[in-house]
């Protein structure tokens, strides 16, 4: 039997891993599923990036790129930062990393020793606390609720710092309840965690795919946090594996040191794709997209409101909702079994994003179509009807 | 300043990089410079595999596969082990991952704690003792030398297990060195490590690129092997970033689980793409190219060894020369900065591959191509007249 690190019973699995291997063995007996657990965009990559990919294929871009990326991929996200949020960024401190994730793992290996404690909203992404576990640093959950749009507040920053504490992690907008944090907000919270010492990260991924007002880069604040983007969400392009940081100058060097060792690079073939993620042609499709993604949630939440889910704020980005069910349920994994089992919808239970109320509540990702999500709601329906005979 | 977590003062950057950046700043002044350093084939992906690649984007696979890969091929690098090895592996056993780097982490965090050793040898690929760093355990480097063909021999082996031992990681073929280590050796290896409870890790990132009889996989000692491969250098697809991993059965789970936090999964065009890279037409022409590589070695081995560069074992794969240079320096380091500025030829000076007489030895690559070769030997000729003048 294989020996296994202490770190591995600290990190959980994706418990919607197992409902979605379940959806797909109905699928595999011919049952109709709607997915509502998937946290990527049902669109394919736009076609002019996959045009670029293509072309930088048929000239053999096939070996290793810089460690910290491609100079072009580096200078044109400067040139987007200077456009889209009006802040200058020089294209050394920004480092590419193959996704997000890789990103995040940069910044935890530089900041986090054994025993340090990071910060970070409780419900949110598992992936973040599983980072900071991969590290033998502990992951403390901050809980945040609809009162402060599920956004830690900066009393609850300075009440929950102590000195285990390295660093805060923040994301605008939220995986999983879609909601933003202000400039002001952001500001605040960094003079806190400044005044402690410690560091700001600050996820960015789900930036571009907000339905109100545009969201502000955390950068605009202080050239003093790390943050952290990603080609996926916005930019449709989840399968490439490709993801950027903006880093303080002063940490570069580690950041590429680390890198090299790490990852040695970012696949090549989606850097130079990526270059053409920001031409007018891209951001046009870019734009139609979040124009559906929109629809699909005005569709989608006054409809789940309707049938007696709870969602007190109304999320602007992202493509989730974060519904509290308790009305129907005090499990709400069993609750989204069941659902699975007697409807054919999938849902991710909230016990995935931490431990503060997670069997109240459920993530509904509107990443399918409209037609989907309707018939969706309808077996829902039909399924909350049923249970409360 | 950001801080830094302690384990960045024990990660080393690589000596080269600062080497490869004075080459890139010579070039770019108009001088010549003969690369004899870079660890990556200089010939492109093959045709096929592009090809394929290309395919995949055309029919837009571009969302996530899998956190371990794609089923077919997972199921086809099984068939692979049968044809190639004659060895049966279940295809539920082999992870896909982001490039070797990512299996080799994946493997290290599942196996050490913090304060854990793990043994590899010494000289040996820089990467392997960070990926340790990082985890907070410790690298515990076996010297060797050629007396042993640069292989850890199974009393070495007993004699440095300790208490704080979990893992011993083998290379073969070897980087720095190029050698191999026989099946009978890896089984004595494998024995010793198991009578000690501990755990056999084994790169073959370089099988396929031999030179004598064919590697045989570690796999065919016992099913409860580690074993790393890659897409990177035998099928020359270093950019594209897409490796595997065959673990026993019973640690698939926890790999699993973190691969879906670590990386979420391997990039989706490469896999489509590495589906034809086991076909009859790339394997022609990989297969060609190591013929090309051996063509390399047979010119470049003994007119080094006529300049005065002690090689005792000719090496049987990989791309590398390990070369003792003391009869020209006591500062490999230094002789290699002189080499560049005077002579315009890049190496790597030992001092990346570890602790043990870094200083005697420096590796050359012969990673380009034989006229480069032959003008790299002219100047390294004229380099050592004058030095010894």
């Amino acid at each position: 039997m294989t020996r296994s690190a202490d770190r591995m019973a600290r990190i959980q699995p994706f418990h919607v891993m197992a409902l979605l291997a379940r959806a797909r063995e109905l699928e595999a007996a011919g049952r109709s599923i709607i997915h509502m657990e998937i946290g990527e965009p049902d669109f394919v990559t736009p076609q002019p990036v996959i045009d670029a990919g293509i072309a930088a294929l048929q000239q053999g871009h096939t070996h290793y790129t810089p460690a910290v990326g491609l100079t072009a991929l580096r200078e044109r996200i400067a040139v987007f930062y200077r456009e889209r949020y009006q802040v200058t960024i020089e294209p050394e401190r920004i480092v590419i990393t193959p996704g997000a994730s890789s990103a995040l793992q940069l910044v935890m290996s530089i900041l986090v020793n054994p025993g340090d404690a990071v910060l970070m909203a409780d419900p949110g992404y598992p992936c973040n606390r599983n980072f900071v576990h991969l590290l033998n640093g502990e992951p403390r959950g901050i809980p945040v609720d609809a009162s402060t749009a599920w956004q830690p507040t900066p009393e609850q920053v300075q009440a929950y710092w102590d000195g285990k504490v390295a660093a805060l992690m923040l994301a605008s907008p939220s995986n999983p309840t879609g909601t933003l944090l202000g400039e002001q907000d952001i500001r605040r919270i960094y003079e806190i965690v400044r005044e402690h010492g410690g560091h700001l990260i600050v996820d960015e991924i789900y930036h571009g795919l907000t339905y109100g007002s545009a969201a502000q880069t955390a950068l605009a604040v202080s050239d003093d946090i790390f943050v952290i983007n990603s080609f996926s969400k916005y930019f449709g392009m989840t399968g490439w594996r490709l993801g950027w940081l903006v880093a303080p100058g002063s940490s570069v060097a580690e950041l590429d040191k680390l890198a090299q060792n790490l990852f040695l690079a970012a696949p090549t073939p989606a850097q130079y794709a990526a270059l053409a993620a920001f031409e007018p042609d891209s951001i046009a499709i870019l734009e139609a997209r979040r124009d559906e993604f929109r629809v699909r949630r005005d569709y989608l939440l006054p409809a789940l409101r309707k049938l007696g889910f709870e969602i007190p704020v109304t999320p602007e980005g992202a493509f989730y909702l974060y519904a509290d069910c308790s009305r129907f349920t005090d499990d709400s994994y069993r609750f989204s079994q069941q659902l699975l089992e007697a409807a054919g919808v999938a849902i991710t239970p909230g016990i995935d994003f931490g431990s503060y109320y997670p069997e109240r509540h459920v993530r509904f990702a509107y990443t399918t179509s409209l037609e989907n999500l309707e018939e969706g709601v309808r077996r829902l329906a039909d399924f909350l009807r049923g249970t409360s005979d």
